[in-house]
């Protein structure tokens, strides 16, 4: 009989060990892709001055932030809560050790983060992302940004999903292209037509558009652009027809997707696209914006993305610290990848070999048997346990792929067998 | 100019990436042996109800807790704090999903816990605890005392440090003990007299036991015995010395260590010894316990413990799960050994290769060679930065081994040079 209620919180992600196995051979490859790159790991804690965390907050993240408190009175009576992302304690981070950093700082974290969100399926109150930065002193080349765009791609060529297109904008184009238009003073609004016009029929953002009160021509503008997407010289050529003689507002943003895509193209990183309707938000993104998708699954969504800022660190120092980063969510993407049974739990078991001596008299060989495997790399479980051979083989097939019976003829003849639990083949070891 | 206190909360680890790559080493051999001996990693939310976490507490643990509460309100509003250790969170999942496990459930946990306590120097409110159980039902052989032990051994022995000593004794000893003494109603007191024996003189922990009301011949056995160690045999003969025809009073507490000290022994596990000074506190240990420590740093106390308990969720549940664990504290050893100077921050740099391309014309054949050199498992950096070459040296010097500069010469022969960043060596890729 259980005495309280010992399922986890709701939203927390909590795996069975077959499953937690499959999560962190997709967390090791991410950090393994972002290590190949250069990426230097840092850790900060999960726990940060409150004031530091709201520094530049407004909307949901005050709403969602977990606040921390002890029950006793401390010394340090500063007001702390759980981060909620790994960019602000990153901020703190740069600024706190510039002085010790060496820049361009190439950095990754791959760690839990924190939201309170309103309880729903597919959502997660603590969740892990696998972010990759590059951060300035004073400046940073846009070379950059198709570096953070390649590795956050090959991280992700990893899981082996279905066809993976990155699509590429610019914040910049998009400003020029406002402003061209005389409509700078209503970029926000806009910008979230054109975030949302990916769920929304066409004639809804163009009703949109024409309820901020833009007229028809730069409705059909806006329409036009959005929809714009391709390779670079499609793209100039389709900015050129809409913008004709104002295409000059533009060219900052386009010179940077063209040295983006560039890049991409001289490393061979697969399928990218350059397309306008991607926003990023109303994030502090000021150039480049990526996103990531699955082709044949576009209604999942994102499953990767980021951007270039400006000024890291602006709430925390006068010091400038431009930047570009990249950021999986991984907790998102494993139940995401399993509703759609696009990733393989069942493929290998955590452990290589069970090795089940008979009787206490085998220990000794048991465990001589096992250290040699385990000096080979292998995972080796031994099942000391006082039960039936047959309750061990049970166990043993939930968890390992062979097991190893070892009982008198074999502490003899040092000759072992391993049987395969799956088909019941044996091979001589 | 800053604008806002960047440094970390105080008691919490932040590392340099230089340091933190020899911390995430640490952790990864802690994590491979335990996955070489067969544990299966589990994650549990770092977030638990309050009830979960506070149903056997008492003491400290009620006091150093953090609580946690949204700002917003929500559907959830379980009381919730953050987890102070793995076991509490590893009884919890073990009900929750123990028609799924696989019994006996071997299992690790590596993963930051949280405790509120006061700051001082060497302490840390949030840390990393490597453990390592084996939980089974309804019984659990002693065997698996000694392998989680020589598991724990094995793991520390990755870091190469001097001598280490696992002190192993087990509660039932010393419950048999005062029982045979007439003490048994003296438990407590008593074992936490043995507990600080170590760092008092003896004449100290003598006084302490008479004015617990015992008898100079009690005192005697007790001193006697708490200075009692070596191998089996010869604990056995100091016992019967003092106990005399009382000794069947620790016969099964005896027949447990020789168990686990013949395991041992077979295995060749180390430099181990029986050490009845061990208590590990007034923990729920009901059976083995043990410590490790640096022999010739005995003031650094124990580097890794853990024991054998009798009933892990007795608290959530009628079922019984008995089990046996131990764990590494790692933040806590890491900072010790930087202490004492016991480990090598400066073995290796982060990152192998930083790739220098001179001007943007080199760009390809650098993404070309690093990706060449990545799929070796090689670490590849690449400086993009608009920067004077001997910068990007100075930097590369700091992160990296070895620096490839590519220029047009090198773009044309394809043949590459690396310059060994501390000696200033080349070698011919």
């Amino acid at each position: 009989m259980k005495k309280l209620n010992t399922s986890p919180l709701s939203g927390m992600q909590e795996l069975l060990p077959t499953e937690q196995a499959v999560f962190d051979q997709l967390k090791q490859n991410i950090s393994d892709v972002y290590h190949h790159y250069g990426f230097l790991n840092i850790e900060t804690p999960i726990i940060e001055r409150t004031d530091i965390l709201l520094a530049k907050a407004g909307g949901d993240t005050e709403k969602q932030i977990y606040m921390v408190s002890k029950t006793a009175e401390s010394a340090d009576s500063a007001d702390q809560a759980l981060r909620f992302d790994h960019t602000v304690p990153l901020a703190r981070y740069v600024v706190e050790h510039n002085n010790d950093l060496a820049f361009p700082f190439q950095v990754t974290q791959i760690n839990r983060n924190f939201r309170g969100e309103r309880a729903q399926r597919g959502r997660f109150r603590e969740f892990y992302q696998c972010d990759a930065d590059i951060v300035g002193r004073e400046k940073l080349p846009i070379a950059y940004d198709a570096k953070v765009i390649a590795c956050i791609y090959d991280a992700l060529r990893t899981f082996n999903l279905p066809k993976m297109l990155i699509r590429i904008s610019n914040r910049k184009v998009l400003a020029g292209f406002l402003a061209a238009l005389e409509l700078s003073d209503k970029t926000a609004e806009i910008s979230n037509i054109i975030d949302h016009a990916e769920k929304v029929p066409v004639e809804k953002s163009a009703a949109d558009l024409l309820a901020l009160g833009l007229n028809q021509d730069q409705v059909d503008k806006i329409t036009s652009f959005m929809f714009t997407s391709g390779s670079y010289a499609e793209v100039e050529a389709a900015l050129s027809d809409i913008l004709g003689p104002r295409m000059s507002a533009v060219a900052e943003g386009l010179a940077e997707l063209k040295e983006v895509s560039d890049i991409l193209e001289a490393k061979g990183t697969g399928n990218f696209t350059i397309d306008f309707m991607i926003i990023r938000g109303l994030d502090y993104y000021t150039g480049t914006v990526f996103e990531t998708m699955l082709e044949d699954y576009r209604e999942i969504g994102s499953i990767a993305s980021g951007g270039r800022y400006e000024n890291l660190a602006s709430n925390f120092t006068d010091m400038k610290f431009p930047g570009v980063g990249g950021s999986i969510g991984l907790t998102r993407l494993f139940f995401v990848l399993r509703e759609y049974d696009l990733i393989n739990l069942a493929t290998e078991k955590p452990v290589d070999y069970v090795v089940l001596p008979i009787t206490t008299n085998e220990y000794e060989t048991a465990f001589e048997l096992a250290d040699k495997l385990r000096a080979e790399g292998k995972s080796v479980d031994i099942d000391l346990s006082e039960r039936k051979l047959s309750d061990k083989f049970n166990r043993a097939g939930k968890i390992a792929d062979f097991a190893i019976v070892i009982g008198n003829d074999e502490v003899i003849s040092q000759k072992f067998t391993a049987k395969n639990l799956q088909t019941g083949e044996t091979v001589e070891l």
